[in-house]
């Protein structure tokens, strides 16, 4: 398995997937072609989001393949030499992947060892579920279940203060909610700016800021980047 | 039709149901006895949180009923004099109503002029869907719909700006995704210490904040307390 799930796209006031782009380049060395999953996209075309990371992915010299563009996405994921899910909004992501027979058929391609890489919305996916979102619900999936390449949940963008004066539930409560009701579960809580790399049986937190594990009946705690991560494996 | 549709429960700082109280006093004269729906708990039990609500209520002389203590859930909503539903994590809330068929209860009581105050996910779980809650989706419930007393979707707990330095969608960009999905709905963002009562045929927002309105194919705009509400009835 080679997955890279990556929390967010791009950090406040830079440009678009521009702090990962070193990390991609280096998991995607040698790959010509990505075939790219576009569907989270809801308020701009799925042509303009290919257009977008095709930008983007052409400084390593990597051609954008969107599957949008397939009269058989499950057939063109199946051909892949490597998988790109975009983030956006998980409930619409999860709803046309499954429709299209995507979640299985990118299950069989990672396990057969074909890269992944996700961000945000594309990092839930990989995950059992899409439980652990922060999006919201604005349209209905078949069901919440997801590819599974791994076998904990992320929380991606996560943040460990409302803004002031706010009396919603942080994010740590809305986890602790999670496992509450999900006791056999792991929750990497990973911060803006920060990844997840699976590659040659070994899973590494790549960043500069620690991740924050949860499962229920243990205290949360943090993770530093390099750390041993195999109790999640 | 009576309905109070309340934001949240508790301003940051301030005690748990403090602010709406007196409201609460108001649309609830003359009832003493109400069912409670507690099922949006999580990490709490559900007769600790008809012991929270009944300490709040006891200064009107209500005496609060919680569903989770019948038999037959449904049969207790269908006998009630008043209905309160609280917030917590909306998807437990909605298996749960589902489960119990509680969803189709509650809109036959409402229809028949029974009094509903729900705050959080009590006023999510008022709308037709739970598509525009804020809460992550903890467990999975049968399907989005909900009781659907009103025809438009709340967003409660709504909110400005997101935390300096983090890139996440804003809850605006959030509510214009599922516009762009559900483009017949209107969304309103009820913002914190704000509620909706509908009485006597009349919506009315109370609050000393306006609410945002959210359409799709219109700018977002705001209203104001007091204002003309009709357009979504």
């Amino acid at each position: 398995m080679k997955l890279l799930l990556i929390s967010n796209s791009t950090n406040a006031g830079e440009e678009y997937l521009r702090y990962p782009m070193p990390e991609i380049g280096r998991f995607l060395q040698g790959v010509s072609e990505i075939v790219f999953v576009p569907y989270a996209a809801v308020t701009f075309s799925y042509a303009e989001y290919e257009k977008k990371v095709q930008a983007r992915l052409s400084e390593l010299g990597i051609r954008v393949r969107s599957v949008h563009r397939a009269k058989d996405p499950a057939r063109m994921v199946r051909e892949a030499e490597a998988l790109c899910v975009g983030g956006g909004n998980t409930f619409a992501l999860a709803k046309k992947m499954q429709e299209q027979g995507l979640m299985a058929a990118i299950l069989r391609k990672i396990k057969a060892g074909t890269p992944y890489v996700g961000w945000s919305a594309g990092s839930n996916v990989a995950c059992p579920t899409i439980c652990t979102t922060n999006d919201m619900p604005i349209v209905e999936p078949q069901s919440f279940r997801a590819v599974g390449a791994v076998k904990f949940q992320i929380n991606p963008h996560y943040l460990d203060a409302n803004p002031e004066g706010h009396a919603g539930e942080t994010r740590e409560q809305r986890i602790l909610e999670y496992i509450e009701a999900n006791p056999r579960r792991w929750v990497a809580g990973l911060r803006e700016g920060c990844m997840l790399r699976h590659a040659e049986g070994k899973l590494e937190l790549i960043g500069k800021r620690p991740m924050r594990m949860f499962r229920k009946g243990m205290e949360p705690f943090e993770v530093q980047p390099g750390s041993d991560l195999s109790f999640l494996l």
